[in-house]
């Protein structure tokens, strides 16, 4: 057992961890390991919204073309694709794609195939809207955590290593404690979110400054490989308490620090639904996301609720889970929204 | 609002609280304080332990007499009378009594009437077991919790005064920030139980000597004035699940550093049982106490329910909840076993 923070990461501690150094969790976990030359990488969410039926089959052309330009050089190393309809029944589709290095990000983002496409003033005349959300935070910023060691999602597959099983998992608290800037920094918040540029078409290309340790959670589950029993445990009992909070979240989630949830499910590169699926939410600090996940009924009993599955099934999942949280300084974020409704993502509760 | 650690027991930290500065609970509690003189408290759990119906008339009868010397000079400033069946089948009743200083509780103690009777070789020949599980806290070493500011219960009863509505509480690791002691100290366990003395009767008359940072607590509910949906709710859905979290930590707590538990009953002086009822138990430490309540399913499901419940109520609740948590030095504490079976208190395990 080794502690989630990787060794070249850790630091003479100013913080406490919560739990005791004899602490043994209840069952193994992994963490994602970056490459000694990694030392920041890039989430990018790359947005297409759209509503009603019609506009469906132009939003998955506009879908297709941003996971065709990941093809390009310095491209992503791992994407998804995703959707969800939102709480004003706009479809939502995001190509999530991950980098383990600036550089190339930048690069690929200054291709003129893919810059000219994005500044073009046509994205404001096609019935849809588009964004991005860039979070590129330093390895010392975030951390990954998956109930198995291997076929990691997310950040996890740039990130080209694997932790040993780590002692930081299965306690409230321990999501502070595997990222490695918990060591010395309470993470505290500061500033505000806000509008920081418009376009002459005020509204239409609109851009997001976000604030000094703003919080980012993507917590997913794959339920592919369940089977009978926890088959009907996940699809009868977990996934609607899951579904009650995210709905939670998503309609009430302002005010309690929760910028913007959104309960996606994985798409086939046909667009069909994969048995995949992932809360994605912003937070106005790692503070206010842990006092949500640890008195809200919903993501009490959801926690409650795995822990006693995991005993049922004697420790022997077939469910997947994993997640990754980064708690962001300002030069971390960007967001960036084109044609979108104004409570689209970092957008809500602004406009 | 204000902190649950008394200004005078407030001390420059080397230790954070796991909450920012900004954060506000849910929903009010309270804590018990103890005016300035006083420094140090005693809770006095005095037992009686018998087996089968013949024998429960002479067990009353000796609960009676304990609780009549409570009466006596410099007696305790309050007691309640409990039973439960323990997980031998033995009947355990208990006056458990607290003093608000030392002093009048030694004298209390070394009064002829209470120490003759406690010392005299006829304990040992009336099929009855005695135990005495005396804890005597000084005030940075404990902390207490209600949910409402009046009619304390326990030790809350003898301190004298109450708090306004707490910072610290409705997150996990509450408990540990409401110690004082925890602003500086991991109270990190250290030491074995031990059994220290014992009469040439072997095994008859049982001393254990705890160790450093042994941890307890009394965490009880009274559902009398609870009507409707709300009793309904206690009944019919939390108890059971208390029940169980219980129940696996008499049969299986030693694993995970449970020494002892009690799910306790009041009774009314007539010997008849009241609407109240609490656990009672005593750990290696508070982490080990932290960690069973944040991953047992069913203390999880506990406070998930509870957290769901107080919102589906409004906040208006008539279930009255309170704990008190103590951390405890090795002078501190003070058992001792008369004619009782080995997995008696904090014998288990040991013999």
């Amino acid at each position: 057992m080794e502690s989630a923070i990787a060794e070249h990461l850790k630091c003479p501690r100013t913080r406490h961890r919560r739990i005791e150094d004899d602490y043994v969790p209840p069952y193994p976990a992994w963490s994602a390991r970056a490459a000694g030359a990694v030392s920041q990488v890039v989430m990018g969410y790359f947005g297409v919204q759209s509503r009603g039926a019609a506009m469906q089959g132009r939003a998955c052309a506009a879908l297709a073309g941003i996971a065709r330009s990941f093809g390009l050089t310095d491209g992503p190393g791992h994407h998804d694709l995703t959707h969800f309809v939102d709480a004003d029944g706009f479809d939502n589709m995001i190509a999530i794609a991950y980098w383990n290095d600036p550089a190339p990000f930048a690069r690929w983002c200054a291709t003129p195939e893919v810059d000219d496409w994005w500044q073009s003033d046509q994205r404001l005349d096609e019935d849809l809207g588009y964004f991005r959300e860039i979070v590129s935070p330093r390895v010392a910023h975030y951390e990954t955590l998956f109930n198995t060691p291997d076929r990691f999602e997310g950040v996890g597959v740039v990130m080209g290593g694997a932790s040993g099983d780590i002692q930081e998992h299965a306690y409230w608290g321990s999501m502070r404690d595997r990222i490695p800037l918990s060591q010395t920094d309470a993470m505290v918040p500061s500033g505000v979110r806000a509008i920081v540029a418009q376009t002459a078409q005020a509204g239409r290309r609109v851009r997001v400054a976000g604030h000094e340790h703003l919080a980012m959670i993507r917590s997913g589950q794959e339920w592919a490989d369940t089977r009978g029993q926890e088959r009907t445990l996940y699809v009868d009992e977990m996934e609607p308490v899951l579904r009650e909070g995210m709905e939670f979240l998503r309609d009430q989630g302002l005010g309690i620090g929760c910028y913007s949830n959104r309960y996606m499910r994985h798409l086939d590169a046909a667009g069909a639904p994969l048995e995949k699926s992932f809360g994605l939410s912003f937070w106005r600090s790692l503070a206010d996301l842990e006092r949500w996940a640890e008195s809200h009924p919903t993501h009490v009993a959801i926690f409650g609720g795995f822990m006693r599955y995991v005993q049922a099934l004697n420790f022997q999942l077939q469910l997947r889970v994993y997640h990754e949280v980064s708690v962001l300084k300002t030069d971390e974020q960007s967001y960036e929204y084109v044609n979108c409704h104004p409570r689209t993502g970092l957008l809500n509760g602004l406009a």
